[in-house]
């Protein structure tokens, strides 16, 4: 069989003819329950496989956009903080997240337990396995850590930061992602969040921010004399890799975000939120490379690398409702946020090792307030709410936490460690060990 | 369960028995439309995500087989190349390549107009869905924007490179695909190409040898004396990942091509189409393996790279009808071509840096004129016909494009840029900044 | 639909209220045998390319643990072994394995014959397609394989590796892979081995280790006077990348080992092997990250590698039966083992490279004897019979195969090429020939 014979009656001109003749409605009788039960699981594992695998992107464009003396250092905060990730979020995080009917407050706050998976007869035939859900949300809130380690690079010592990780993981994320995925008080007021652009980036985004301006900016990063010194990351393949693993890890992260796939409606929109994602990312892509060549004459690589994700970002708060077109001006949008914020940042001297700020930050908040353009349902007064609530929410508690680990561990290695690297001082490594070192020791 | 408990039923001897019983025909009351509708959709986007992963791959690839100053280039090119596939697929493309009914002439020349995705109601249930049909089809599209980049590293100008990108995944690309898989004349002709071995591989592998023609080799490459100057990559890990994201990649890539899954009948070839693609990517890099020790007494990693690549390539204008042994012969002429053609565009002054027009155009033409050995469906005649129509359209189409760039803007850096590196002269910014160059410096 | 409605219901309080009503047994009449055969293949598909991909995991873990002058060796030792693996085990292994009802004997060895794929009314709809069943057992042949190249890095030559691999891969692996999985004694016996810690990690560790002894350690790695010296390896982030690559496969490698998909019941628990997995390569790294840090005072980033392999090795044996806490507890015993195993086999001097054999013949040893501590089925004398069996044929037959290839064809490379690197002894060229060397030669 050919591609032809069956993309024929596909075609644009015959679409419309064939348009409510179809399919009325995906009736039960259409697709039984167990069989969406299984597809609906699978949306999940597959997703679960992608999200977890942003993971590692998020390690390579670390690693790569760090000097090479904490190279090592910031691989090992991206594979441990993934694992604390997994052990939080299943000690206290889930249950806390998604309570339920075990709300301990008005949506407030949700239940304090270990979470366990029940066996088949405890699995609810109506929505997908159970063992599947945990593990999907669990990777989102892995995913949100991951945001926070890109900022602070470079200085932060390694155990405090872990001690921040078990902190966001177990706690801000889950309490703030229930008032709107747990069926809590934003989800009642009508707030719109498809799959993250503000529980997920921007609550990293805001944890990253406040952990910044409380650690301070790198040694040397910005000089009394009011110059900018620039630290170029010392593998721009890597940063390269890490962002097309993310780019790939994003069809998961949104397209499984529709929770079910057993239907020709849920599939149809899977589809199309793959189809969104990916315009929103090229057209991040480009509009960085159009911009960063007109503003400074020169294409920057890694501008484009964080245009993709910015688009990305944009679109994950609404990856069903726009056209393609409306797709592609989304994710531009966050490519403009990026080219703009990244030196605003450097001029207010808070240091944004990878851009993370701008890219989870900036543009989650922007593609969640974009919701409403595409989406009759939300509203732009919910859609603030819910941006300035989390982000409340998500500062005040990260900067609580950050200061008492301030205060009882210290969170900064000292001036001669910082200038030997992360790698030797305190992990007695080294990540390139038999490669030379250039001139640049800042 | 045991795998055992489950697996003897499946043994060579007991499959005979169970021949013919089992199924006769895959009724429609054994898997409704809307299950089989919600299968083919899942395939694309499984094959679709598989696909778009390709393009990490070909940066990867391509940027191990530079020289470091050129990586970071490589690098932007790869992520730059695929976001514009993306746009203009979407803008002009895949409605160019896929007109249904919209047909402008015989055959010849699709549907201008811009894609955008039907509702539930416009989805053709007896398919799959059209949004992540135009997401498999795009990044078909952008594997062949992929192919050129690599043969032209190191010299060519980043702008005028994706200005021929624009052209050939907007024009190029779209019309040659839409002769067969968009139901053109190719089509009525009886030409086979299940998965690209010429729409996709060959087509790039055109464009990409005409712009190496028109480009010229690199400033050093060929001596004057007659001596070839090797200029090895710089990162051959980074060019194993690269293949191995490739092959992965390609089970989607042949995998998906099957177009349906629903059913036990397409189940079967896609699994059949995993096995045999996988067995000619081996052959291909076994060949290669063996031919390079024979030949050149040392085993040579980028030609077994390159060898498992033209096995793959080969096997993509029919990978379900070949037996695992034919599937594995089918990929071993891969790696033959691929260690005998290298040498030989070398001898002939054609640059290819990283090896693309032995794996994707000779490989591809191999490949699909193997289709009518197992294939007693295809016919040498119209295997001939679609190699020679695509091939020339492609490289009269790319010429033009080529020489209408060249001569309006200029194709090639400067001897002092090419000298400095890409990444110097055009980016400002350098892939390893920390990593010491050694005394290769051509 | 938001997160929220559809999650309510899966509340933990309520989770108790639902048992029993929901289902009571998945009928034949709720799935379909075609729909389930669908699913089951899909099953088989998807895992099997996460577990290809687990072979690019091995080849960044093992190129960035080798030094930098045996970099491009390792790189193409794997690329090769996985398609050797390919071939041998189409040729001669996956009839040897799974000989179904033609056993040589009773249950000591199956059939040798050529695999071919049978047509659409060959397969079983019963289970899955034949296709993907070959695909999927074939990259477990490959993983193991994987495991040896590891541990005998940077002075094995490459054709009597690969020699080996052949042997491995046609005879060794699936001979005592079919005692258990083909049906065979050990499978009457009752011994458990859910997705291979025996069959595929500690028999590729007994390989190993077998081939440790016989090749000898490094040149220079004990020194006379008992130091050990170390041999950092050149490229951490590459093998964190490689870390990542198999956390991901496994969920391939241990999901797709339920080997079906299609119901309610197998759903279910592949997605509970995915959360099982995962939390156990949690436990194995934060295990080995604190015990680092405690007993050498600094966090080491390769033993945590190691420990989140040993993690995910250890619950392979039972990804099932154990609950969450379960699993991260067995994947931290795994974690310990990295830990203590490392510097113990340096003390007995058998040089292992990568860490293979504390991760996958010692953790595979744990996690078979940990079955019977969840899995009611299991008991320890089987599981001990099993380990031995398994570990002592393949022992033997790697000491035969090994011994007669040191005698033959010879193993080692010379001091001169072991200190010059095999990149340049055997290959002629290097992985990365820009990048300076720093002062560690060894």
């Amino acid at each position: 069989m050919t591609r032809t014979l069956i993309r024929k009656s596909l075609s644009i001109a015959g679409l419309a003819a064939l348009g409510g003749v179809l399919l009325v409605s995906p009736a039960a009788a259409e697709v039984s329950e167990e069989v969406t039960y299984v597809f609906n699981t699978t949306l999940f594992l597959i997703g679960g496989f992608l999200v977890m695998w942003m993971a590692a992107g998020f390690a390579m464009l670390e690693a790569g956009l760090v000097r090479t003396k904490n190279v090592a250092m910031q691989s090992l905060k991206n594979i441990t903080l993934y694992s604390i990730a997994c052990l939080t979020y299943m000690l206290i995080g889930y249950n806390l997240m998604y309570p339920g009917d075990a709300w301990m407050s008005q949506g407030w706050l949700g239940a304090f337990s270990v979470t366990s998976l029940p066996g088949h007869e405890g699995e609810d035939i109506t929505y997908a396995s159970v063992g599947s859900d945990f593990f999907f949300q669990l990777v989102f809130c892995a995913t949100t850590a991951s945001i926070v380690s890109g900022t602070l690079a470079e200085r932060i010592k390694l155990w405090p930061f872990l001690a921040f990780t078990v902190l966001l993981t177990a706690f801000i994320y889950p309490i703030q992602g229930s008032w709107k995925w747990g069926g809590g008080w934003l989800d009642a007021l009508g707030f719109n969040d498809f799959a993250g652009s503000t529980i997920v980036h921007s609550a990293g985004g805001w944890a990253a921010l406040i952990g910044a301006v409380i650690l301070g900016a790198r040694k040397g990063k910005y000089g009394a004399d009011g110059r900018i010194h620039p630290m170029p990351g010392s593998n721009l393949t890597l940063a390269t890799l890490g962002t097309f693993i993310l780019w790939l890890g994003w069809f998961g992260f949104n397209g499984a975000s529709q929770l079910a796939l057993g239907s020709l409606g849920d599939a149809s929109d899977v589809a199309r939120i793959f189809a969104n994602t990916n315009t929103a990312a090229a057209g991040g892509a480009i509009t960085a490379l159009i911009l960063t060549q007109v503003i400074y004459k020169k294409a920057d690589l890694t501008m484009v690398l964080n245009g993709a994700l910015a688009g990305l970002v944009s679109i994950t708060a609404e990856p069903l409702t726009p056209t393609l077109v409306e797709s592609m001006m989304i994710g531009a949008v966050g490519g403009v946020i990026v080219v703009f914020v990244v030196p605003l940042l450097d001029k207010i001297r808070i240091d944004d090792v990878v851009g993370a700020i701008p890219v989870h930050l900036c543009a989650g908040i922007w593609g969640t307030l974009a919701v409403p353009l595409t989406n009759g349902d939300a509203s732009f007064s919910a859609q603030i709410i819910g941006i300035l609530a989390i982000g409340i929410f998500v500062s005040v508690a990260s900067a609580i936490f950050w200061l008492l680990i301030k205060t009882f561990i210290g969170l900064r290695v000292s001036e001669e460690e910082e200038d030997m690297g992360l790698d030797k001082a305190e992990l007695g490594m080294e990540a390139y060990p038999e490669f030379g070192r250039g001139s640049q020791t800042f």
